[in-house]
């Protein structure tokens, strides 16, 4: 039986890990997960079984109108293969759902805009799990930082977001741009959150950016390597993204995100402090007075609890809805933008 | 009595402290040097007084041409203000003598030209010292682990070059940028010669550039920040530069490069390791196989003795004339394509 007080939803789309990510973070925040669906032959469902296995409580259904006509349900979850997250999305909302989806939320400015209206048309919130910003407890800890004013205003964000490829391990649409998104859009759109979440940045352009393929040859169609130069209302920022990770790193990408101020900066270190501090969570804050390595064991994560009382409250504290827009949206311009190099077809 | 075996330079223009590093690693190149003149009226003269101080053997002459027409003399050394090296450069070429210029080495294109003219008529050579690389052992170790292959191919280097205003120390100059060059002729020609160095690229483009006064109002010709992201034909550059060090770092800047291969990267804390290991030179290498922080203690910096060696063979061991060409134009072109923004007039 459905707790009248909490907040229901179900799961649309389960062909990338992130799915087991949102359902426990919204989990963990209080909310019911009213069941899953995953389309049949649209991958070989390795990823939803996974999916089952973790969360036994979770029922399987054949047909997803069964969750977006359920009127117990609030939320509807996807991180089905990135080309049908729009169209999952716009079906939930068109139902009465608010939607949160994984990255990228969608892949082209086409599915953007069909999502913009029918979040204009429902009054529905869509937004984007950008987890390198909300997962992560050194980035959670920087903002307070940077709101207690320790380095001045922001004027630049550089985020570097390297990950390792295991290409055995991926599904085939991972390497077709069309299906999954370019570097930018995926990778990127993560950095483009953070840059707009630091800076404080409400509109913004990109300057320039590149995609290319220096190290897959055999593969025309995905890029490994990507950047961006974004300018905003309220600051720079730059952004580096590549699938090059070598195995002697012992996590899965060296992500990092430098915040400069006037007064100030700080830099993050947030999987993995290389030949240096075991453990993720690496902060270091510079200011006028000293520098400082600032421990982030004990941050809550604000995102899913703020989330759960936005579908009730009908607030943006988790994020903004043209915040999520803004961050996609730019992600893909900078692909569709982007100078091309290396074995890129 | 000047020894016929050993190379004997002067300087000629004294007018900022870099003058007395490049005296100071010529002579530990077993260089000699034959005086000093400093222009009279062009500032208070303080830092042509600490060099006096600092190199007591070194005779100061009223008249430059007593320097250049001295034919012991090899070569000339320049840290006048930046807006007069290039006519320092020009008219000690055309008296025969080498040219080793503090960075930046000119600041307009014309003067560029000039020196490249000149270089063209003379066959001597013209050097700028980027002692951000050239002078520094963590660097040196660097580009010897990227030779011995362990990261594979470079693709990408970003560099960071904040720096610490003491506006009171700094004499009038150098905050009117038509005499001490914009802040990405300035700071970031170290940037793109790391760039050119590390990627091998011999022609390059700025793909876009920054520069912006966000923290000091008063001083509308002065640039604060700046950034410039560039394309080679052998890999991609991004660098910023700033004056925003606050004065909890226990130095004069958190000067980092980061240098993304196909099969792994490294990354250089050059002069700090914010709140980690005391001392300078950290350098981080990430392989195929492990993480690990190279001991830099007992790398020697080849620089001037290479120059002192290219003086007598004719040789281009310490850097190569179109170097040193390239790597002006681009910092030079970068200010002259920038955006501009914040306070700057």
């Amino acid at each position: 039986m459905p707790s009248a007080d909490r907040v229901r939803f179900a799961v649309v789309g389960v062909e990338h890990p992130h799915a087991a990510n949102l359902a426990s973070g919204l989990l963990a925040a209080g909310a019911e997960c009213a069941g899953f669906h995953n389309r049949a032959g649209e991958s070989d469902g390795a990823v939803a079984r996974a999916f089952a296995a973790a969360f036994p409580q979770v029922t399987e259904v054949d047909d997803p109108r069964r969750l977006l006509d359920d009127p117990s349900i609030s939320l509807i979850v996807t991180a089905d293969v990135p080309d049908r997250r729009a169209a999952v999305a716009v079906a939930a909302l068109h139902s009465g759902k608010d939607v949160l989806a994984a990255k990228p939320g969608c892949v082209s400015l086409d599915e953007l805009a069909a999502i913009r209206q029918a979040v204009a048309d429902t009054g529905r919130f869509w937004w984007v799990c950008f987890s390198e910003r909300l997962h992560v407890r050194s980035v959670v800890r920087a903002s307070q930082v940077v709101a207690e004013g320790r380095i001045g205003r922001v004027v630049q964000t550089i985020g570097l977001g390297p990950h390792r490829l295991s290409a055995p391990t991926r599904p085939e649409w991972f390497f077709d741009q069309a299906r999954g998104g370019g570097i930018l859009t995926d990778l990127a759109s993560h950095q483009v959150d953070q840059f707009l979440h630091f800076t404080g940045s409400t509109q913004a352009e990109v300057v320039a950016s590149t995609v290319a393929n220096h190290a897959n040859p055999g593969r025309p169609r995905f890029a490994d390597f990507g950047e961006l130069l974004l300018r905003g209302d309220a600051g720079h920022g730059y952004a580096r993204v590549d699938w090059y990770t070598p195995d002697g790193l012992p996590t899965w990408g060296d992500g990092r995100l430098t915040v400069l101020g006037t007064d100030g900066y700080l830099e993050i270190r947030k999987y993995v402090d290389v030949a240096g501090v075991p453990g993720g969570d690496h902060l270091f804050v510079v200011d006028g007075a000293q520098t400082e390595r600032v421990d982030c064991t004990d941050v809550e994560l604000p995102f899913y609890p703020d989330l759960v009382r936005d579908i009730t409250d009908r607030t943006e504290r988790a994020m903004t809805q043209s915040h999520s827009f803004l961050a996609t949206e730019l992600a893909i311009r900078a692909d569709l933008l982007a100078t091309r190099a290396g074995h890129l077809a």
